[in-house]
């Protein structure tokens, strides 16, 4: 058993959007696994935006990540060395590992997955894992929609966003996928959403309206105050919205809000979303999904990069939009194969 | 029959508040009734939020009221010449009539009412009426408060604020009345409230904190951004809000908005309210809310006028917030009896 391992540090907390420069790979001790513990070899490490907030220090319920400390992170994990009688050497887990390449975390703390036939690892960070159940419960829970309504995703081609507009076009909705900027056009008509409206566009309101002359009857949100201002003043009677993402506070900018007379205007119902709150949506979440996938009817659409040092510079990409589906970072040699 | 009635015109569009002084008592001429057509006599006039944003033109299916018009608005009114099989003389109806003693209306625009037994007319258009049902539709589906809960009503005295307390005392929820000024805080309290906070006192904020320990859990709008700001910042996990008047807004000041931040931290669900969605629930909410009116578990609440020569007053001491309750008119002389 080595005693380092090496792993992704915050080099300075980041000012506005994260560079590649915030981060900094180093080597780190690592001790022996004791009774009930078990060392995992990250495999596949899962990057979202929720880590910008926790790096500023803006996160409710955690202290700000400080510099010197390694970067918190879930990933697909394999169980390498195993002191516990409930998680054997060889399985597959999910486990709140850190940027690093190797873990200590109590057995209690890793959850075994048993990953779906003809489907990635990977898969269990993306439409599998929270993004992909963040997107099923603003589907069954929060935004219901219907055959024939309107149905906006922001941030349309992300983990979130991919998925939400499948499941969404499944219902029989019409799907106007925003994305942030005309390079993903393409990608996003890809994924099967009937418009694309690019909401950095100066026309991007007009578009929007042409592309739902009925008014927006679902609205899944991701995204900043022009964008969301926009939608929302363009919904139609009796309209939901799911607050799923708001990249801009997470960014330092101005609090995102929303104009309570629109909301009136609409009769709309707006739901605060958070993942955690639909844990006991998972297992339908992943049957559905997985079959889709494994079906092919849905794509695992993943920016993956490959080795620790690419963390940084995946995140800077992710948090200025500059992926194109899930952000993942293949840690171990076993996964970058 | 007359062929000239009293009216109240609009004198000047107000600017902000409105004043007794944007209104005036004219004669209008009077048609006769044509076959299917009925002659009303206004008895008691509701003056109620909505019209200050229809005399502004903010409202979104009507064109503003004009200087010259009559000021419209809905009344109890007794039926005095009927030139329709459906409506007879003598009937008391529920009509929008505007501002007037006569008015000449559509059989088909005005609403035979039944006032149950032990409860004045003006019930009707209080508790019985739209504000009634408004905190009704509030309360059974978007509040739906529980037992032990934490429940605020904006402008607790008001006609909605009255019953939609009371409502929630009934289902056993903790409330807090807020009310816009000291002079209000006995008459919230005589009401039942559990806790009244006077939301323009410096430290209104932290008496909100004090009242409500373990957060808000259920919240019905009416006030001011800063209402919302301080109630939004405080809700419970699983906060529901019902957004159901924004008075600054018809005042002329900025758009009132909500932080999303605080709505995904709550995972609150916010719902736009306008009455007119929930018609049916009418016959329900007459039933229970005459059956507390007439038990006197349920306190008629009116700041009642007399006269259309006080309606510009008493409709600016509503806007201003000087009413405590349901404002109205007796115009008719059997009605001041």
């Amino acid at each position: 058993m080595n005693d380092v391992t090496r792993a992704v540090v915050v080099a300075r907390t980041p000012d506005g959007p994260p560079a590649p420069e915030d981060f900094e790979v180093v080597e780190v001790p690592i001790a022996a696994a004791v009774e009930d513990q078990v060392v995992v070899r990250v495999d596949v490490l899962s990057l979202d935006p929720y880590l910008r907030s926790l790096l500023g220090g803006a996160h409710l319920d955690d202290p700000p990540v400080a510099p010197g400390q390694v970067v918190p992170g879930r990933s697909v994990a394999t169980v390498v060395e195993s002191r516990s009688t409930e998680v054997p050497v060889g399985a597959t887990v999910l486990a709140e590992t850190g940027w690093r390449e190797l873990a200590v975390l109590p057995a209690a703390a890793v959850s075994p997955v048993s990953v779906p036939d003809g489907v990635p690892d990977s898969a269990m960070l993306g439409p599998l894992g929270m993004p992909g159940l963040t997107a099923y419960a603003a589907h069954v829970r929060h935004l219901t929609p219907g055959a024939g309504e309107t149905v906006v995703v922001g941030s349309a081609t992300g983990g979130v966003g991919s998925v939400a507009g499948h499941l969404a076009s499944l219902a029989g909705a019409r799907t106007i996928g925003i994305v942030g900027n005309a390079t993903k056009v393409e990608l996003a008509r890809s994924l099967g959403y009937d418009e694309v409206v690019v909401r950095t566009a100066p026309d991007w309101v007009e578009a929007l309206h042409a592309a739902s002359p009925d008014r927006v009857d679902c609205y899944l949100h991701m995204g900043d105050q022009a964008t969301l201002d926009g939608v929302v003043e363009h919904l139609a009677v009796g309209a939901r919205v799911s607050l799923c993402g708001l990249i801009d506070q997470s960014n330092g900018a101005p609090p995102t809000r929303l104009r309570a007379g629109a909301l009136m205007a609409a009769r709309a119902t707006v739901h605060g979303m958070v993942v955690h709150d639909h844990a006991d949506l998972a297992a339908d979440h992943v049957d559905r999904v997985a079959a889709l996938l494994a079906t092919r009817r849905l794509t695992l659409l993943e920016d993956r990069y490959s080795g620790l040092e690419s963390a940084g510079a995946a995140f800077a990409a992710l948090m200025s939009g500059r992926n194109r589906g899930k952000v993942v970072v293949a840690v171990s040699k076993e996964s970058q194969s």
